[in-house]
Parts: C-alpha cells; structure tokens; sequence
C-alpha cells in the first residue's frame, strides 16, 4: 500500500501520540509505510513542527543504535491553568459539600479526560527520567496514576490496603493516616517492583503526608527509590507535611469550615 | 498563526485521537488553524482516509446544528487477535503460578498500554451508544474500566467494597461471591448515577458471574440498566454464568490443576 504524504503525516502523528515516549526506529515508519528513509526524516520534520506549533509537547529524536524518535507530551503552562481554574471552579460548587464537611469529587477524579490530563501535567512537572515505576494506593488516586504512567510510559503498581491471599508473596507495612487517629496495614506482592528500582508516587489528596510517608516506607521495604512525588490535591493546612519533595496541582484551604480549592502548582 | 496542510492534518489527528467519540465542529478547527471551512473539509477527507487505510478506527461527520466529526476508536480484528494471541502467552509464563493455583496478573492488567488496548476492544464490541456511564468494582478492573470509558467517552463510576463515609448518602447491597461462599456488600454514592441511566459494566475476571451480578443488581437499585458488560478473562467453567449477556476476551481453562489462557473472543 502507497502512502501520500499528508497520510503518512497523519498516521506518524497518530502512532506517536498513543505511545508517549516510546521509541520508534526510523524502520519501523520505512518499513509501515513502503517509504524511502529521506522520505520519513522529512516527514518527521513536518510532525516536529506540528507539536511544537500547536503545544502538543515535543517530539525528540534518539542517536544511535537503539535511536529513533520518540513523542513527550508536554501540555503549555497557559493550558494547565486555565484547566486547572476551571476543574476548581467545578470543584468549589456548593452542591458538592457533604455531611461533615467533605468533597463530593469522584465524578471529577474519575472521569477519563480530567485524569488523563492530569497524567500529562504530572508528566510535565515531575523529572520521570530515570524512574521505573509510577506507584499508588487504592482506590481513588489509580484513575490519574494510570494516566500519569500513560504519559510516562511506566508500568503502574497498585497497593493495596489489605493483603490479598491470590497475589502470592506480599511485603506489608502500617502507617498513621488522618492526623495520627488511625493505623492501617498495606500491601505489595513481593513481584510488584525489582530491587533497586526508582519510582514515582502518585496519590490524589495529601494533607498531612502520612498515606505517602507509608507509600515511601514500604518502597525502602523493597530496596526502591522514590524519586518523585505528585498529588492532585494537598490542604494549606498543616503547612509541615511528612513528606518533603512533591509537586502539587491545587490547594485546599478551609477557613470557617468552608473549603476553598485553588490552582497552586506547587514544587517543594 | 498559519499552518501548512500537511501540519493541519497532523494537527487534526492528534486532536481527534485524543478525544475519541468527542464532536467537534468544523468551526472549532477553522478558527484554530485560521483557515476556510473548504480547506478544512478536504484535510478532514484525508483524515478520514488514515484512518481507514491504517484502520485505526472511524472518523465520522455528524450533520445537523449540533454536528461535526468524531472519530470511534475500532481496532482491526487481526491487530486484536495479535495482541490478545501475545497477551495470553505472556500470562500463561510458568513463573506467574502462585500458591493454591492463583496467577500473578497484575503487572499486565495495570500496564497502561495494555489497559489502553483492552478498552479499545471492549469499545470496538460493546455497543454503548445509549450508554451514559462506564460501571467498574475496585481494584483490579479499575485501569481495564478507565480505559474503556475513555474510548467510548464516557465518565467512569468505581463500585465501592465498603461504605465511605467521606463519600455522601450512598446506596448499597450485598451479593454472594466465590462459589456460593462468601458474602460481601457493596456501595456507590447516591450521587454517582443519575435515575434512569443506561450502564456499561467492565470488569477483570469472571468465574460464576457472582460478582458482575452483584453490580447488576446495584445498578438495578439506582434505577439504572444495564445494556452491556464486557469482562477480560472469563472461565471456561462453570459453563452457566449467573450473568447473560457479556463479552469476554479471554478464556481461563482449569484442567488438572493447570491454568490455560487463550484468546475468546465470546459474545454471549
């Protein structure tokens, strides 16, 4: 089959973009697309081009033997915050306040385009490039773990908060979540992460930092190094938190019991 | 700004791809690429001819006010028999067989790409035009259901083992899982579905049907119906599944203690 070259354009644009930083060898369009090698190099410049115009992110090309080019999506500074004003914006509606005080946000944290363009911003503010895994606990932070491990080409790893007896050997730990009040037991299969390995965590609310303090402890159970930290959400309050680097999108602060969340990237 | 065509097809691509099932109008692209409604139907036929030719799926307009395109992600059925052939090669590896016959899964079910592919096909062989939510149960199903959801472009809502009191006014209903053994409840907040919805019901694995039951039967309480389920892996036996209608791509065969998976593609 013969391509023109407004086809092989868009079908490198479409490939490129589904696999976020992924590498493809300049064969393996040659080889797709029955071209010439000098063919495909033009091409890749046009979709070079494209990205960059439009903000799409960056597609970069990779010298050598395992070189080829690869696609890292980096959404502009602008566009991050006018989705960040506006998902606060939906966020701070009143009829989201439930009895005692919380936040009814799992049709946002849930829905499919809010997570995955979280995924994109965590990908675009935190340093995944010699990391090997992103890492999360159940339930409510998976949505936009997966997403961010999507951008980042990562495997995910879940924890979960009970030991599971069908995922064979697991490493267990407890911390002390919600100021101090309760202790809760999670759990890994021993399989989950290679010893030696550099993570990413990623969770959808912190506020004082015990959840991610036990994400931490039970990677130094598996020799695993956490070497960054993103949360959607994390309170003003307490301004001390247990956990010392981490990038966050948007701050809750609650005065006079009412709750208020504003975009706030934070990089401590 | 000026773009070229060949940039305004890579452009369109990538915005149509990542969106799927999202209409967008041709005024959204004329005002983006400063161009002439003519201009912008001829790059939307070429559009149209990348992904056929490439057959990644349909891009289709939509006349009338509230028209446009959109593209509906469909994978070729040789690409999905490949990918399922290889998939289950993987999971039937010797080394995944855990104590009391368990397989280790959980590195393939939470890869993003993985994930990613396997809700391409369940979107490629559920019919969900009159679906308004993607319905999973935590954990294991979760990045195989987000996954779909965002195929098919619709919002996800993730079935609760026990009740949260951080979440609301929640509805909730125990059903028997495991081969008649246990019995477990499960919960969803008022608020997660609106009455008289239609349903999508995505899960990882299913033996007698106890567990997609359960969620039918939540589903049922909310005033809700269900108009298909797809689940990934599905045993071979018991043959009679308390469930009726689902599609499922994989089949657990148990024969003598030893495990098989193969690809089955099943409409029931």
């Amino acid at each position: 089959m013969k391509f023109k070259r407004t086809e092989r354009i868009g079908a490198i644009v479409k490939i490129l973009s589904d696999n976020p930083n992924k590498i493809f060898t300049l064969s393996y369009f040659t080889n797709k697309f029955n071209s010439a090698k000098s063919t495909v190099s033009e091409d890749l410049l046009v979709v070079k081009s494209v990205f960059e115009k439009l903000k799409l992110g960056k597609v970069t090309t990779i010298a050598g033997a395992a070189g080829g080019v690869k696609y890292i999506p980096k959404a502009s500074e602008e566009e991050n915050d006018e989705f960040l004003k506006d998902i606060c914006k939906k966020m701070n509606d009143e009829n989201r306040v439930l009895p005692g005080g919380f936040l009814y946000l799992v049709d946002i944290i849930y829905n499919p385009s809010i997570a995955s363009k979280i995924g994109k911003i965590m990908a675009s503010n935190i340093d995944y490039s010699e990391a090997d895994y992103v890492v999360t606990m159940e339930t409510k932070g998976i949505p936009m773990a997966l997403m961010t491990a999507k951008a980042m080409n990562l495997p995910l790893v879940i924890i979960r908060k009970d030991i599971k007896v069908s995922e064979g050997s697991t490493i267990s730990t407890t911390y002390v979540s919600g100021e101090g009040s309760k202790i809760r037991s999670i759990s890994l299969p021993r399989k989950a992460i290679k010893p030696n390995s550099k993570v990413i965590i990623i969770d959808d609310f912190m506020k004082g930092g015990g959840t991610i303090k036990g994400m931490i402890d039970l990677m130094t159970e598996f020799g695993a190094e956490v070497v960054g930290t993103g949360v959607f959400i994390s309170t003003s309050k307490p301004k001390e938190k247990l956990v010392d680097n981490y990038v966050s999108l948007v701050e809750l602060e609650i005065l006079d019991r009412k709750s208020t969340l504003r975009p706030n990237l934070l990089k401590k």
